[in-house]
């Protein structure tokens, strides 16, 4: 067997009794996650013109555009659907891949499942497919695959899952999912270059496209190459740059590692750039015990590791983009403000005068003695706030290295959903959607949850 | 200026006075071969997938899916057309870029000229424009881009070559040709692995919705990188596997080579692998004088270059497919049917006893002493047919290489429409066609071409 007739031999038996209490209850958190940051993108000016295309292209209604009341064809819908839900940088992440998984699964299950009526199991179970086969690729693939060569690791890596995603809710054959898979492949991209534009969350849009085409396609009789991670002119190679990939990985690591066990979906509690979020939750703990009054402080230093660095670049921020990605403003609005949420990024809330004066007083800085350590490996950060007087307070918060949800607890995940939601519906109305997700396995028809949109 | 910015500034800025006039003669003989190809291709069942997924995602009515009697998106059209016009490896090949250049030209102009009411000269304007940029990119990449990693030189330079058409043919401004090509190397993709599938049609056909989709969502605001040629994560690095790239080359190239003079069209007179081709040339020209009885062969043997040892891999075909890709079948065919057509290539004319029995004397063998050289470098095969009285009678072909149109007159293009066009047309209609396309650049709307489908 190739590796992807594994893989969709894999796809095509799972069933939901397959993945641990855990690993379900995880997903379900994840779609909540993911939902409530879909609500809160559906106001970034690429959905409006997401929007605006797909209905000068025009498509049978098939699936819905989530809060933009209208429907399109299931690709389409999944397109726009996805770049709306990675729009603000504020969905999930995975350990293992530097992904962000949910953002090429979810759309994709409910997009299909609305058009067949899927059962809110298929959907969990097209969740976990998808998330686990993706994770198994990636393991195949070059370290430059993810750092170096300049992709995006959410673009191609996602077309492969959520091609997944859609041959396990569409019920594909072996063969056909196989194909899926090829031709997911051959469409795969996404370039790290275009970061801080609207190509960016395009990326996870098109791979949750590509992903339903390919398994439509496919369903219907495409054919496409059985060898496309292993063979020569496939895959792997092409995306990994030529050398350091590994077939063999991806199908030990699709038997023997259970990957929303250990690498888990990290969620954001701050609608930001994730290298901030340690140093967030570190200060956040000095604030609840200490009441510092800003005129007070000397200086504010926020030790790092690998990441942050190559991602805070705004120093001097003076729009609210920027500062989603300045470790001067978010450390500096934690402690003026009390909270980071999505009404911390508005051009006037950065340029009050208080906060530009207290980001001058913060400095990012990388542990000693880590320098050539990788993303991921040293794993905390830690912010002293010295005072004028002399005195320093501290404290650390380290990165969840276990356990299947990671990063913010089920309570704060479900107000993040109910912060997000209060955007576009009334409380009762988010109350039954969360409602709904949270018991995911018990739906009958995925249906009865998305007309609530 | 980044190097989008300039090759944005030469597409927005080219007229049609830019291009001599036999680039433009040429430029019409490709686009009337392009449409031969994609008649013949409509029949292939790779057009009945791709129409039918169109028609169950449904769109607006803007641009013809050609012979199909249906309009659709100019996205998804364009799409459908690409596919069709490469499903019989019959259309021409570029050297520079080893690329088939027309596919993912052609029905970009097309579909979107449909849509706007372009000129012929637009069209021709477009296409050419398209044609250089694609060439200078490509002078950029690695070679492995082209060789090694497993691209498809087609599917992601297709990409950005239907951009560059699609921008132009849009009228865009600079910035917004600059965020087209930026957003169709986010979208690039299409691997070899996938070669002898209807995958590798469907390369093309992507690249030119990729493109179109690029320049609608740049033409609409849509944001992307400004250096997504020689930033470091940019398209030259990803897709040369991190080496070898330059980003200096596709500018000197753009200044300074006229890559429709310098890399030309190649013409296929033959509808199967381009590497044979030489090879036919040369046993056309030997039967032409000569009336040999099969029966009195003993040995034909074909010297040829680099590339047919790597294509023309099936040495005992039983079907159609293996036929198009065997130097065996075609030059016995050609030898017993004075010709090598569409009709060429079932597989009952495959298996004809006389036909199996004659292959089994064909020899292909490379030229001696060119070990090493690369793909285009040796540009000649020669063909001996020994007679069991020990005549030898021998004939050799050479590639063309200069000049825009290569490989066929432009009475012979004629021809090959005018056969294709009979599958779908009758004669009168065809000629008005060809008429047309051969007076394209006084043709006012590209309507009256397109209606006549």
């Amino acid at each position: 067997m190739s590796i992807s007739t594994e893989i969709a031999d894999f796809i095509t038996k799972a069933t939901i009794d397959d993945f641990s209490t855990e690993s379900i209850e995880t997903a379900k958190i994840a779609i909540l996650d993911c939902m409530a940051c879909l609500i809160a993108g559906s106001t970034e000016p690429i959905a409006q013109l997401l929007c605006d295309q797909a209905k000068h292209n025009g498509g049978n209604p098939h699936s819905s555009v989530f809060t933009k009341n209208f429907k399109t064809s299931s690709q389409e819908a999944a397109l726009i659907n996805g770049a709306m839900a990675h729009a603000l940088d504020y969905d999930d992440v995975t350990e293992g891949i530097k992904c962000h998984p949910s953002v090429f699964l979810v759309p994709v299950a409910l997009a299909l499942g609305e058009y067949i009526n899927a059962s809110g199991k298929d959907i969990l179970l097209s969740y976990l497919v998808g998330f686990e086969t993706a994770c198994s690729i990636g393991s195949g693939l070059s370290e430059s695959y993810f750092d170096d060569l300049g992709w995006h690791p959410t673009g191609p890596l996602g077309a492969l899952g959520s091609a997944s995603t859609a041959s396990s809710i569409l019920k594909l054959n072996q063969e056909q999912a196989s194909v899926a898979l090829a031709l997911a492949a051959s469409q795969a991209s996404g370039l790290r270059q275009n970061f801080g534009t609207m190509t960016k969350p395009f990326h996870p849009g098109l791979a949750c496209k590509n992903g339903v085409l390919g398994a439509q396609l496919a369903s219907a009789g495409f054919t496409a190459d059985q060898n496309i991670f292993e063979g020569r002119f496939g895959f792997l190679r092409a995306f990994s740059g030529g050398t350091d990939y590994s077939p063999a990985n991806i199908l030990e690591s699709l038997k023997k590692t259970n990957h929303m066990m250990e690498s888990g979906v990290e969620i954001k509690k701050y609608p930001c750039c994730g290298s901030s979020h340690l140093s967030l939750d570190a200060i956040f703990k000095i604030i609840e015990s200490h009441n510092i009054d800003p005129n007070a402080i000397e200086k504010i230093t926020s030790w790092v590791d690998f990441d942050p660095p190559r991602s805070l670049v705004h120093y001097n921020p003076t729009s609210a983009l920027e500062g989603k990605f300045s470790m001067q403003y978010l450390l500096a609005a934690a402690l003026l403000d009390n909270q980071i949420g999505l009404n911390s990024f508005s051009d006037e809330k950065i340029n009050r005068a208080e906060i530009q004066n207290l980001m001058g007083k913060v400095i990012m800085t990388r542990h000693p003695g880590n320098e050539g350590k990788q993303s991921w490996m040293e794993g905390f950060h830690k912010v002293d706030i010295k005072l004028t007087n002399g005195d320093i307070i501290s404290n650390t918060a380290e990165r969840h290295y276990s356990g299947a949800l990671r990063g913010a607890t089920v309570e704060q995940v479900i107000s993040k959903f109910e912060d997000c939601a209060s955007i576009a519906f009334d409380t009762s109305l988010s109350h039954k959607m969360k409602d709904m997700i949270l018991d995911l396995e018990n739906l009958e028809d995925i249906n009865q949850f998305i007309k609530l949109f």
